[in-house]
């Protein structure tokens, strides 16, 4: 039988000279831990690495030893600096092939226009199967666990809305979150002895300068609603009891 | 004498259960990328790892390995999930002291409002120097090549204004970039071509979909200022004779 209290975990290697440069913002990662919570898989973990063979591979061969899923986005393009695809291959100790079925969707949508670079995108690692791509057609690729995406932010969500409900998780991770204008330090015993009251549940603070005021959102995390409730009407309890005006929710 | 050719790296180690929650999007990577450019070093790696011992720590070890300087950012405030000294002090195998300047600076800055949770922030690995944070006064640390920093974008920014020109570095890296209304698969094989004919230049694609048309940019980075001026007017004329009407500078 299925472990109820199991935690299924992923990592994210975004792979991207463009990030590391500071010149592209990555915007795949918020989306993706979002969209995992919504599965009940937690993102543990994301590492960001370069254009490289090597720090591709090594980054792929160490998340998939930690994490039920990993995934991968950038570098699945037509041109030369697209190496995703053979990194990995690589790292998996596989060749890269052709797939037919890739091949066949290219041929379909670009027509005549389908250049030597873009067939590039029907290369995979053997073994791969596709993830549709609703947006510019050239798929994107699962290796086992590992699924291999585009960098281009509308793309890759397309391909993630393809894998909804098709992966195996655990509960999904809920959150509640409680706001005080109140600087945090001032509540940082309330909040590690809420805490350490209620298991299961961790409890962030995340400060903030706004109107000229401090203020602070305490976010409570977990699997049970109940406990969830249980450790919010107890921070708010204790909020108000220091004379603040606690509000449920993010201020 | 100093290799003029040695390049220097770093790694981020972005610390957080928010940024892998999705609920806050890193500012840190991208701002820290321009300015190590701006000091001859480069960003080779990032991680985002959790609010926890073992993560925070393991990416320490291992990327203060790899890596002339490591940063991170997040878990340095006066609340009981900020661990990153503690987290740190454990990887150098060092024990946790209260710095007397840093505490120096919490009493001026706070007087009587100076709680224990407030005077956390004065805790620092053995060994440790101190960050200037201009902004909130608690101060960011260094332990040998290991800079710890805020999380909150403006206080590292102050922390990162304070140490311009103090860290030995290489030959900043530049970038040249060309634009053109053109899908990059039909250039692709010009773009591997340029990039082959130039040492020491790396040529990056990001295409782009606006005003229902496809585009995309080239940039061009390097060291040598001649070798990206000659890579950047060879694709500029490659472009040209493909009957495109390539810019100089970003589309």
């Amino acid at each position: 039988m299925a472990d109820p209290e199991r935690v299924w975990t992923a990592a994210l290697i975004v792979i991207g000279d463009e990030i590391l440069s500071g010149r592209t913002q990555d915007a795949n990662l918020a989306y993706l831990a979002k969209w995992l919570n919504m599965q009940g898989i937690r993102l543990r973990e994301a590492r960001v690495v370069a254009d490289d063979m090597a720090a591709i591979g090594d980054a792929v061969t160490a998340m998939l030893a930690c994490h039920d899923y990993v995934f991968t986005t950038g570098g699945i393009g037509p041109t030369h600096d697209d190496i995703t695809v053979d990194a990995v291959a690589a790292a998996l100790g596989v060749p890269v092939v052709l797939h037919p079925e890739a091949e066949a969707i290219l041929r379909a949508h670009y027509g005549d226009r389908l250049t030597d670079a873009r067939l590039r995108m029907a290369r995979v690692p053997q073994g791969a199967t596709l993830l549709v791509n609703p947006e510019t057609s050239a798929p994107g690729i699962r290796v086992g666990n590992l699924f291999i995406m585009a960098g281009v932010p509308k793309i890759t969500q397309g391909m993630l809305a393809g894998l909804v409900g098709k992966l195996e998780g655990g509960r999904p991770l809920l959150s509640r979150t409680v706001g005080a204008w109140v600087p945090e330090s001032q509540v940082a015993e309330l909040l590690a002895r809420t805490e350490k009251a209620h298991e299961g549940v961790q409890i962030g603070s995340y400060p903030f300068w706004r109107e000229r005021r401090v203020g602070a959102n305490f976010v409570l995390r977990g699997v049970s609603g109940d406990a969830l409730a249980a450790a919010s009407a107890d921070l708010l309890a204790g909020l108000r009891a220091m004379a603040l005006e606690p509000v449920e929710g993010e201020l």
